[in-house]
């Protein structure tokens, strides 16, 4: 028997609240080795003070060993196997900018590049237009007609745009245009399997005729593609746990993994304090929260120590107005880490913790990696996350007589 | 390769003698953040030299989160996957008062419960009758005829009693007719497929009986049925274990769950010193003792939380009358959580431990909640203790060469 349909049968509505803070990237790595970590460095009483009253632990998002992209981390912590359902890029990125992919479409994240006379990239970003002008160079790339399916184009922002190629027996299988490599030219696609070559000679396609249309907006002159993705099934939120669950995210990736799961996509600007403004807003309307917040991910990914650590601070300072709306269950957790001293995701444990009226408080007084490994949740599959939040909400009954 | 498969593969007879004492719902919960629990609470010299001895962890019982019934919660311990054999009340209620289900039968567990002239519930427990006018009420029943099936009436206790409906093609897909709520009539029983159905309208025409038959008897004047199963397909211990494996258990729904998994069902009288009368008995024809103690969890359903230390401290006293058997391994833990906090089953993790020579001793001096968190055993799958147990005991031998 599988979890979800294990949910589905002991689900109750207990009318409880339930909030899940997810720090991107959250766990870290000590600079030396018996340092501290970015989170044990920081300043964090309100963090500390939820791990205290509550229960903590590490959770692994995949595997042990396996270092998850955004996809599978938020997937296994929305409570869906993340082996199981794989997210293609181009599905998040089309999600994330409000497209409705239909079952017809194959979606691929696109890339603005520079290329020479010659065709090869000597940039693969085209040294980071504006997002101005990559709305600019979308529209140019909207005038592009492949006889036999559909092409949309849309901008997402700097150098990035999505592309969604609609027609009859569209496969994914195809490859990324970009070498990641420079002075070659793009790759050319080619399709795993006969649907996917279909997709894939739309593809070549569309790609010669952005060279002529950009031919004379170097640097951004052509496109590269990656991240070939068919809409995935997915059953949602609503559908497997009975909540109106609604996402609080800034970044369209993160919005893009929440309409995934069915989330209501709410306006939530362009901060944390707008994030805040936003969750005491639809308070009333929701049962669950996703609050996702960037900025320990990409300081990481920045391999910027000290940048980390003020941005677990800066977390630490909203705990308390999320705590101001009487949540029945609190969930502090990241989708993986990103230690700035590997300036990349790591496949580390995360530090976790949950906060509810009937938690089994341990020992931990503190929010960091090695206080959580006395946790009482001890070393979890992130895929179990939900559950907990279900139970310690109330919201799961009994199993079996 | 399943894990039963696994066992009879590698299993050895080493003569060696394993004692299974299971505390139901022993875990629990601090009434205050920061407090102790029930087990913290106690006095346990004799369970806290046992865990100084051997070695502790803390058992899941399901999954994180996952609250079990008593039913799950002791095919875990037995060693059978709790999602894959699934139990319905009904069996569970027949196998406790002796009844031998049949593979031509459904079994249900009823309610005698009170209903107003229109026939609407007043009291879905009759007001909680005598256990001898339970048995009057069910000799009544026994004078329901329906033709085509064969129906068995059995007391149970107080409101409880058991029916059998034995007949070909009889399917258990059929729905609950307790509506769970007062000032409704009974609700009708429906097969969720045609041989539910065919069960269904037995069920139906022996509760219009029953409603004429106890016309008078009010405030036992109706019945309602729930959980509706056939005997599922299960192998017994000794075909999985090689165990010659007993049971000394006081209270019906555990003696049937032992006699599900093919164990010898003893009289174990009706108290934990006759259990141990029982024991000592029996030491020399059995391998395997499940011994069941109730009361750590119907204190806590109580929400008795100075009951439930007392119960604890009571079998922390027949601790050395067990030791004194010399038993080769023990184990104590228990088949779920029942914090008195809550008054009920819940989904935290178990404390166990195992008292064997060849235990690896962890720091562990004390048998609580918090101790077994810091134990050798960690947290881990309550279905994999008897692979623990078995190998304690010197009865699984190498896998693979």
């Amino acid at each position: 028997m599988n979890i979800h349909d294990l949910i589905r049968e002991l689900r109750e509505d207990s009318g409880s609240k339930i909030v899940l803070l997810v720090a991107d990237g959250l766990g870290g790595l000590p600079l030396e080795p018996g340092g501290k970590t970015e989170l044990e460095t920081a300043r964090r009483p309100h963090l500390d003070r939820l791990a205290q009253e509550g229960t903590t632990g590490l959770s692994i998002p995949v595997f042990p060993g396996i270092t998850p992209g955004s996809g599978p981390g938020h997937l296994a912590l929305f409570g869906y196997e993340p082996l199981h359902y794989r997210i293609g890029r181009g599905i998040l990125e089309a999600l994330g900018i409000n497209f409705e992919v239909g079952p017809r479409d194959v979606a691929v994240r696109g890339n603005f590049c520079t290329v020479d006379a010659a065709g090869r990239i000597t940039d693969r970003r085209a040294g980071r237009p504006t997002t101005e002008r990559c709305v600019a160079m979308c529209h140019k790339l909207r005038t592009i007609q492949v006889p036999g399916v559909e092409i949309f184009v849309e901008p997402v922002r700097e150098h990035r745009f999505v592309v969604v190629f609609r027609g009859d027996d569209l496969g994914d299988g195809v490859n990324d245009t970009d070498p990641q490599a420079l002075n070659v030219p793009p790759l050319p696609a080619k399709g795993a399997d006969a649907a996917s070559q279909r997709t894939a000679e739309f593809v070549n396609l569309f790609v010669a005729q952005a060279a002529k249309v950009l031919q004379d907006e170097a640097p951004t002159n052509q496109v590269t593609l990656r991240g070939f993705a068919r809409h995935p099934k997915i059953a949602s939120m609503q559908d497997v746990y009975g909540l109106r669950a609604a996402a609080i995210a800034v970044y369209p990736m993160y919005k893009g993994l929440a309409r995934l799961v069915g989330m209501d996509v709410l306006d939530a600007g362009s901060s944390l304090s707008d994030q805040i403004v936003t969750l005491r807003k639809v308070w009333d309307k929701y049962d669950f929260f996703f609050l996702h917040y960037k900025y320990t991910d990409s300081t990481g990914e920045d391999g910027n120590f000290p940048a980390k650590v003020q941005m677990i601070e800066r977390l630490d300072e909203a705990v308390p107005e999320i705590m101001a709306l009487k949540p029945d269950v609190v969930i502090v957790t990241g989708d993986h880490s990103t230690p700035s001293k590997m300036k990349s995701h790591s496949w580390h444990p995360v530090p976790t913790l949950i906060w509810a009226k009937n938690a089994r408080t341990d020992a931990v007084t503190e929010f960091t990696e090695s206080a959580c490994l006395r946790g009482g949740l001890g070393q979890f599959q992130a895929m179990h996350l939900m559950l907990l939040a279900m139970a310690h909400a109330g919201r799961l009954g009994k199993f079996g007589a």
